[in-house]
């Protein structure tokens, strides 16, 4: 009964018999490898973007500050939502990465909305000297907190960001997740839709550790291979960064994987749902955060179970409601979450 | 015939294995896998250091850099040869990582003599505001050249750095080879010899992608925890970065591959000599940098054989003797290495 | 007619004339001079101080952030109100200086309350590596919206920041104003009250160009005068500085002008609420923020006054309610008062 | 008897007077003062370049760095001779304005040497990615040895610049003594020459603390203002920055300043010479490299004389040479030398 994150469960065996294929013989170091020329044009056509400048990095992080570090200069601000991942969980990665760039938070539940990041682009001064200068908008999709925002929420965000000028960053740890919950195309969701650059994940969808960075206007191309290297996020070894995203394109696992986790997760919430659980959003991906009474969660947890309770704890009167955090990945079987429901 | 570098040949078996049989259930991320423990005490045995702080990271840079970050201050510079992968190969990493640290390079052809090392450190003017402040010193081992300091060599050189009273940083992407080329222990190699971090490779021996740093004395491992994941490089599945070191470190594997690796330079170099070449610096691990003429240059390049020309090219008079680095790691077959040399 | 700011007018001419006097022979450079060690001896005696570390610099920015840099280690987060200076008009330089620390906003009106900073510091997760640790609190005084925090007040903040052991600065570009108003004694307003670090204003109080950055705990000082140099703040011809602090602090004159600067806008003020203004804030200082009608700010602007409005605009109906901000300096003629005042 | 360096020395009584002058009435802040109106035309005037962006900071190290960080990219090394000022005395400034760039040394006594500049510049890998990028070249004019490079000289090294498509930054901290020992005009000695940017002193020479910085080119300018503004060297009482700048521009003041101290060091200098000392350096400006008995020195030292020992000390045998730097500003007066001199 493992709900605590979907970076906690194994690689596809598909990826891994991937990775195990390509080790053999000798491969140009540094993403000369060939590999890597089979997964830079599946992703182009997969985003249906053939002048993509498209790049392998390890971690969901480094895939986001990097991306964001071309295009922020460091006396911009980048707007984001409250909740957002870059700004909770990066440490002061953003700041570092773009040698000091602020980030301007809109006030947001879950999705982030026009109105609130208008209204927090128009409290910057454009050309007044002494404030931050406006920079990059990104937008989370799946949102921290589950919801995915739809193509017209997403074409009236960017829209926002045009009308002031200011690229378009898509965090996009779970891209998949959001594509097969939209049931639209990469392109559609990215591009079409006026985003500049995305954070194509892999880690939390069935891979070992791997996620791309995609420029849809290859003009950032040499800063980004420059920056990369000086983050120290060039693989020397890269076939095995291209090997896992060859493996996850292929076939088209990465979206059955993508649409095996939602299903789980709303399979789960529907068990919720009839217990009687309360949703604090929407649940629109593989991710859930519901309440239910107190004594539930500690029959859950001498179970075992694992997942994250959201601002409460065990301690406390056994009917008061407590909120959790429950991550589905591809990997969970289905008895598991009959077992987690069984205990309500 | 592929002499080009130790970073392009395959992970060995045994690590693919351990990979594959840990590829199973849960384990909790960021670090706080199951393994990751085995893997601590095991490093804390080899080093007979039970209070060390051990880390993994995905890169030879990150290891290097995040090290370095914990010693030096912005406005101190690090001593380091002058052919130094930190100066020369990581793209200003280590001035980023530290906050615009200086690198102080002592001329060096291969390895850093202590003399050279004393200069340097002298020049500087501790106290005086102006000028940067003395810090740590970095030392390669092998050397970027092939060498291996001796532990005699190693003392001296942290001699100096404690008379100064200076930390000391190891780059030990190729430690293992070095470790059987002065047949000692991890123990003699390190703090025995007044190292204080070492950053501990497994790439270039073997592995995928994972480099160990290894504070000998632990006060700085929140501070690195916190670098780390500021500098994007906390795996969330962590468990693959120590799946890779445990199969690395069980049954002696590490030194096995090393011992393989260096007896392949060996082999290659003996061959060389005997066909007449001369040597830029006497091999003692696993690279060779030697020269021989261009004819035969040519004819090894026409069958295919991949390593760097150092400094030369292939265009030129036939009897000139061009340069060349090559490197063997674990995987090499010997036949390959009596194909190389039927061309001489 | 100039209440658009109190960095807009004139040097006092005690001060002029002292920099006059100290303008023969020679000087050691750097901070050197014998001034300096009349201006710290003068620091050390009014704030009662004898072991706190003064340096003195140009700019108001440079105080702040090389203060704050020396307590903020790049993976925190300063706390400080949603109106600072180091936020809104500072164009990322806590940021820069810092290394990348990131600014947590304590959504304020004018003074922050200890409830709000209690919020925002127990809404990080020390120990935690994902998120900004917990850094220095930054307090201002006089707020940039024309407040006084009493001693109270300010000692209920303190105490905020010692309850989570953090380090707290006292960003004082008009200490001399907010003293005088409060009536108390310079160590009373800081380290009496919990304050570690103050920056302490000259420029907008009558100098040409200097403020103070005093420790009251002098562990910082190298450090400090390490960043300073860094940030290029260490002057050359460092005695002008000193000879601006020594006219300042001699004979009271600090707290003269102050003095002078807060009557003027007191009797500003009282005209206006004659007039029919009402108050954004309550004035405890040398600004006001304060609305009347547009036909009023029209004639005023006709007849050449200066100032900013706070929000609105020259154009719209005449009767509509429209904020200003007044600032009021030492050298304010009273006659020109009254001449604002005639328009209403 | 005050040889020890330009920057102890009095402001002169015109730029003095000047300042004064201007302490009346107010002035807009940060740089909008109607004096800087003035000192941009003026400035674009004395160099012949009417689009030219003129900004004021108030030390060299100021100038310096946000000069060339707005030239220099954070994975870019900045070429510069090995007794550069940038190098040895800013305390990293310049990585730290740069965002981490490195600094490349050419190895130089006095004057850098095209051939050297070409060696350094050749010797980096622009396209590859492990190494720092070329980046822009800076030239210092007074070196900081005393030499003068000619016109013909500092042709030869802008094109090598040019030759590498880098820009070039020139550190005229004596920019005024260069000039008058050269006789010729700024525009010859700027961008007629290849120069970009210049670092324009005031300071050393007969300033108080001021600097301009030229943008040949105004594309930088935007640029400039907020990377100045960010590193908290935007004054808000500006107008003394200008105030001093204008007096130091009006007749000719700055170029009969120049020459007062020229003039001082040529006539100390042959006084040296027949004394029997022997020079490190050709003395070219104000400045003196040049070495004569310890027993002089000790002479010296006790009648009061104050200047640097260049690498030697006060301790042994009487009649070892042992090396001086002497400066010369042009507040020095003639009976001083005389009385410097009859010590020998």
């Amino acid at each position: 009964m493992f709900f605590s994150s979907d970076n906690a469960g194994p690689v596809h065996p598909a990826i891994m018999e991937r990775i195990v294929a390509d080790n053999a013989g000798y491969q140009m170091p540094y993403g000369k490898d060939t590999i890597m020329d089979e997964v830079r044009d599946r992703l182009r056509d997969i985003f249906e973007a053939p002048e993509a400048a498209v790049y392998l990095v390890a971690t969901g992080t480094a895939a986001n500050v990097l991306a964001l570090a071309c295009y922020a200069q460091p006396w911009q601000t980048i707007f984001c939502s409250s909740v957002s991942h870059i700004h909770q969980d990066e440490c002061n990665a953003p700041e570092f990465y773009t040698g000091s760039a602020k980030l301007t938070l809109v006030e947001t539940q879950s999705k982030m909305s026009p109105e609130g990041l208008e209204a927090a682009i128009s409290g910057q001064k454009p050309g007044n000297v002494h404030g931050a200068q406006p920079g990059p908008v990104s937008i989370t999709q799946v949102t921290e907190r589950g919801s995915v925002h739809s193509i017209a929420e997403l074409q009236a965000l960017t829209a926002v960001a045009r009308a002031h000028d200011l690229p378009v960053h898509l965090d996009g740890a779970r891209f998949a997740n959001a594509l097969v919950s939209l049931n639209c195309s990469p392109a559609e969701m990215t591009w079409k839709s006026g985003v500049d650059v995305v954070s194509f994940g892999g880690t939390k969808n069935g891979c070992m550790g791997v996620e791309a960075v995609i420029f849809f206007d290859p003009e950032k191309a040499w800063e980004f291979e420059l920056r990369r290297k000086r983050g120290a996020h060039l693989f020397s070894k890269h076939r095995y960064l291209s090997s896992q995203m060859a493996g996850y394109l292929a076939d088209d696992l990465w979206l059955r994987m993508a649409r095996q986790a939602n299903d789980n997760a709303a399979y789960l919430a529907d068990g919720l749902r009839k217990a009687g659980a309360t949703f604090l959003h929407e649940p629109q991906a593989n991710m859930i955060f519901a309440s239910w009474p107190r004594a539930v969660h500690r029959k859950l947890h001498e179970a075992g179970a694992r997942y994250h309770l959201w601002g409460g704890s065990l301690e406390g009167a056994d009917d008061e409601m407590v909120a959790a955090r429950l991550v589905c990945d591809w990997s969970l079987p289905r008895d598991q979450i009959d077992a987690f429901l069984s205990h309500f």
